[in-house]
This record gives structure tokens, sequence and C-alpha cells, in this order.
């Protein structure tokens, strides 16, 4: 440590966050990162390989204007209220940059997305962390009276897979004076949706990814909606150049081709129902999902040995090592053969 | 502000970086960004092409390792020295949320890559710049003097073009006790690199990027290099998957096809020497550029009508305007056909 006296004191202290294994060997049945298990449509890959031309040699558009005009089309928000990002991921991290010094806090129900809790070390912040009962309903009121600089609300939320109605976050809007940051990464799956609070609440913000429902996890583009004064601010402390431009061509392109998103959820939640159906046959207590994986639990029993035994067998799913989830397993909805795949291992090595 | 209230003061007091022009009008010669007038080279976008296949529905390797693998068989340091970043803007993002907190200061040499004011100013770090002398010869010990826990250089300097020897910032490194960043957008135009200090200093930290002589602006690629204990802690800060899927390809295939870029920077130098020496021949004070730019001076004359009279002749050049630069337009060194457009134009119109 001594080596590095430049390094702020919450970066020395953190693990720093741990993705879901990316192994290269593509023979594993992947259930693991709650990628979706069929690819981007056609239109989509054909867009990015026409775009993949001498144009790459200049700086994308800083503002995504193209993929912000078809995004106020689809959602129904005028381009102002939407930042383009590079992934959620980076627009989570952008929120907390603009808003949180040491000492600030932010409140989240847990579990939920880990990581909001290195976001918040990184900035120093104080994690306000309230617990989801059993049936994981949103703590609406235990949220609010941790007053918080920002609250996170994942919805659905991961890894739970369940569902807070938008009457509770309607509520918990009202209800904080801080932003509320409505995470709707795999909001594709389920059909509910916030993006009608922006326009109620100045203090709300929705967050929308491409990697789940549209399958660009590989190209990493996000979106944030909010009213514009808020995207304003957000958009000072984003990187000018941080979305790639054949992402940005992606993005839009996938958006264009709306019902090839939706055709590939509506057989993710068929496969859904088969495979929460198989695990409580096997005696696992499954929540009902609204996203493209599945926390199946065994109440008291570490599954750390489950996780391993199926990998051995060629199959990865998520085991997070932590008290309130070390007796669950996150289960990515795959195709209907992975799914059998991945019940084959289960039977025959656990 | 007051709807505003969750927004830190450093954010809400800020402008915001403000990038050059991207126009969508692709009949405007462009000389006001630095992208490389040549294109990527055709493996490259080959394997770019290839790449646009089903695997874009998975994450990309956070770690970035084959890409890090071919950039230590070609810089000579080992992988584990080397960070892959969404660009090197984001790298500079990385370092100052890494390392200042509100009050830390931040020293550099200015005029120079006006990026470093915004970040340093978002972090809440104060900025102590030190003006460059009119050569443009790196002030070492009044930066030593400064103290700061990060000290910025940019080698070759942007506006400048100009170079700072090894030597000098070898002395830098010795001077300071707190981490020197050495940014290095620009090298491969010129012939000096001061990777050879990563090994010799634990503080020393080298940016590079694909944008400029590999012409690849538009998919954000950047390395940083320092000891591994240094790199560890800056991969903390940065996001697990900044990167997206078809940079890695591209950067990867760039370095395989090393001597395409070797040679489109053969013809940049040459085309700026005619650059150079046109400015000169109009009366323009040149500095000799070591980059794929010239900064070019009327002392004392404000030369914004400049750049609004060579745009209003489509020719875009960039234009700074702060007292320190407002007698300077930086022009990017395009093709020999933009070169002359671009003095076509200066002698019709101003």
């Amino acid at each position: 440590m001594a080596a590095l006296p430049f390094i702020r004191r919450e970066v020395l202290a953190i693990e720093g966050y741990t993705p879901g294994e990316q192994p290269r060997d593509r023979r594993y049945v992947k259930l693991n990162t709650n990628e979706n298990p069929y690819p981007p449509s056609a239109a989509v890959l054909d867009a990015v390989r026409a775009a993949a031309n001498a144009e790459l040699r200049l700086y994308p558009d800083p503002s995504g204007r193209v993929l912000r005009e078809k995004a106020s089309a689809r959602y129904g928000l005028p381009a102002p209220c939407i930042l383009v990002g590079n992934g959620s991921d980076e627009l989570l991290s952008v929120v907390l940059r603009a808003c949180i010094d040491r000492g600030d806090s932010v409140a989240y129900a847990t579990p939920t997305y880990s990581l909001y809790d290195t976001l918040v070390a990184l900035q120093g912040g104080e994690a306000k962390r309230v617990p989801y009962p059993a049936d994981f309903r949103l703590p609406v009121d235990a949220l609010a009276q941790a007053a918080a600089r920002v609250t996170f609300v994942c919805n659905p939320n991961a890894p739970s897979g369940t569902l807070t109605p938008l009457a509770e976050l309607d509520q918990l809007a009202r209800a904080v004076s801080g932003l509320l940051v409505i995470d709707e990464a795999y909001v594709d799956f389920t059909s509910t949706t916030a993006l009608a609070l922006v326009e109620r609440h100045p203090n709300v913000l929705v967050l929308r990814t491409f990697s789940k429902s549209f399958s660009l996890c590989g190209l990493r583009i996000g979106l944030a909606f909010a009213e514009p004064a808020l995207i304003a601010e957000l958009a000072k402390v984003r990187d000018s150049y941080s979305v790639n431009q054949l992402g940005l061509v992606a993005a839009a392109a996938a958006l264009d081709d709306y019902p090839s998103m939706q055709e590939h959820v509506a057989r993710i939640q068929t496969t859904r129902k088969a495979l929460s159906q198989g695990l409580i046959e096997r005696g696992f207590s499954v929540l009902p999902s609204e996203t493209n994986f599945v926390l199946a639990r065994k109440p008291g029993v570490n599954l750390a040995g489950h996780q391993a035994r199926l990998k051995e067998q060629g199959v990865l799913v998520r085991y997070f090592p932590v008290p309130e989830l070390c007796d669950a397993l996150r289960i990515t909805v795959g195709t209907d053969q992975e799914i059998e795949r991945f019940f084959a291992a289960l039977d025959s090595a656990v």
C-alpha cells in the first residue's frame, strides 16, 4: 500500500466488482450472466457490418442524436430527456459521480444488483441497505425513511426476478426528496415500466440497457430517461465520447426491428416457465420471475457445491458468496435445449 | 438549481467539456478533432465485420486478455502492466477517480488537453496550472514544486504539437512523489516514448489510444501501462465491461497490422511538413509538430473570425475560446488534397 500513496483510501479498501465468469471456451452452457440466448436480429448485424467502414476513423456523435430520436419515438419521451451511455453500468456510475460526495447516503433494498455496493464504496458514499422481506415486496417506507441522496430500485429486481408495481414506485418517488433511480435492465421481460414517472417527478431517473432483451451485451449501450435539466447535469459527468459508433448503430437498428426483440422475449418467457416448474419439481423454492433469469433457493443449504458440480458438467450458473444468497443459484433462461442440459446436469451431478 | 438538490456542487458549477464539432454533413474538410484522414486498415475492418455475429449477445472479456497479450508483445511490457479502457479519455477519468478527493491537487503545464480541466473540476480537485513558456519546453521544476497528487504531461503535447524529451520526463518522475501520467495519445507521430519509464518508476503511468494513429476514434480503445499493483487499483475503478467487443477485436487486429498504421503515419508526417511550411509562408508562427496537427498562431490577433470564415468555405479547424489560445488555430493534418483545400479556403476567405 505504501507504494501507492496517491490512491484514494476507498479504492484501496475495496475488492472491486466481480463480474460473472466469461469463459472463452464456448462449449459451456452459459447461464451465469443473464445474456440473451438468441442472437441480435439479422437487421442489427447487417447494420453493424455496413457501418464497419472507413468512417470508424471519426469520433462518434457525442450526443448520439440518431439513437436518441429513435428512442424518443419508441418510448414516448422527448429526446432531451434521454442520455445514451456505455451500457447502463456507465450510467449508474455517472449518477453516483454526479450526486454523491464522501459520506452522502445511497439507499437500496437488498439483495439486489451488487454493482451498487461497489459504486457507492468507490464514491465514498454511505450505503443504506434495507433488507427485502422473503417475498421481495419493496420496503417503500423503510427506503423513504432512509432519506438518502440517491435511492436505487432495480425493477424487476436482480437477483430475485421480482417486480414492484408502479404505484409503489410512484409512492416512493413522492416520499423521497433525493433522486430515485429505477434500473429497468430487465423490464422488457415483464409488462410494467416506470417511464411514465419521469414526466410526473423531477427526481426520477429510469435506466434501460440493450444488453439483455436486445442481445447486445457486447456493444455496451444503455439509456437514461429523466427531465432535461437532470440529463444535462449527467451529460457533464459522462465522457463525451463514451459510446462507440457501432453500438450507436446497433441500438438504433435494434429499435427499428423491435418485433425481433419481442419474439425472443416471448420465447424466453415460455422457457422461463418450464425452468421454474422444473426447479420447483426438484424441491427448489422459486419466486415468480419477471426477468430472463430465475432465483432458485434451498433455504438453509449452501449451494456453492451445486454450482461447482454444474460447472464440472459444463453448465455455468451464478452463485453469490454472500450470507443472504448462499442458499440460492441464479439461473439465466437459456434456450429450451440449454435448460434441458441444465436439468440433466443437475439431476446427474447434484 | 433548487430543482436538482441532489447534484454535487462541482457538477452544477462547470460547463462540461466541449468536444470539437462532429457534423453529420460529410462534405466538410474536417481538420478540427485530430482524426486520422486514412481509414482503419482493411484487415481491421475485415476483423470487425467477422466479429459482428451472434456472439455480440455475450459480454466482452472484462480484462481484454487477447488485446493485452498482443499489446504486451508489441510494447514489451508484461500483460499485468496493461489496462484496456474505453478510449484513453475513460482512463484519464479513471486515474482521477482513483486518486483525487475534493481539494487534492493535480498539476499540468498549460495550454494542454482541456479535458484535464474538466475532469479535475468534476472530481473537486485543485488544478495547479503551470504556464508553458513560448517555446513549450516543459516547466519541470515548477511542476515538481507543485507537489501534486497527480501530474499530467501530454507528450507530445496538444494543442502545441511539441515534444518533451525522455530525460526531462525521467527527471520529473523522480522529482514528484505523486503519480505522473504521461498521455501519449499522439506518440506514434513522433519517435520518443516514455514506456521505458514504467519499468523504472512505480509512480509513472503511460496512456495510449487507438483513436489517432490507428484511425479508430469510433471504437473507443485506449491502453494504460504501469506497474501491476497500480493497474490493479485502476481496474477496480473502471467499469468491468467498459470496453466493447468490436473495439477489442479491432485493436487486436490493428496491432497485427502495424505496418499499415506506420504507412499512414509516414504520409501524415510528410503532409505535416507541407502544412507547416504553407502556414509559415502565409505569416503564421508554427512550432515544430510531432503530432498529427499543427498549431498556427498570429500573435495578438484573435483568430475566431478565421475559423468562422474557413467553416463557411467548408473547412473545419479548431479554435479555442480561451485567452492563451485565441490567437491560434489547431489544424489537423489531413490528406494532401484536404490540405490543398484548406489553403485555398484560407487564401480566398481570410
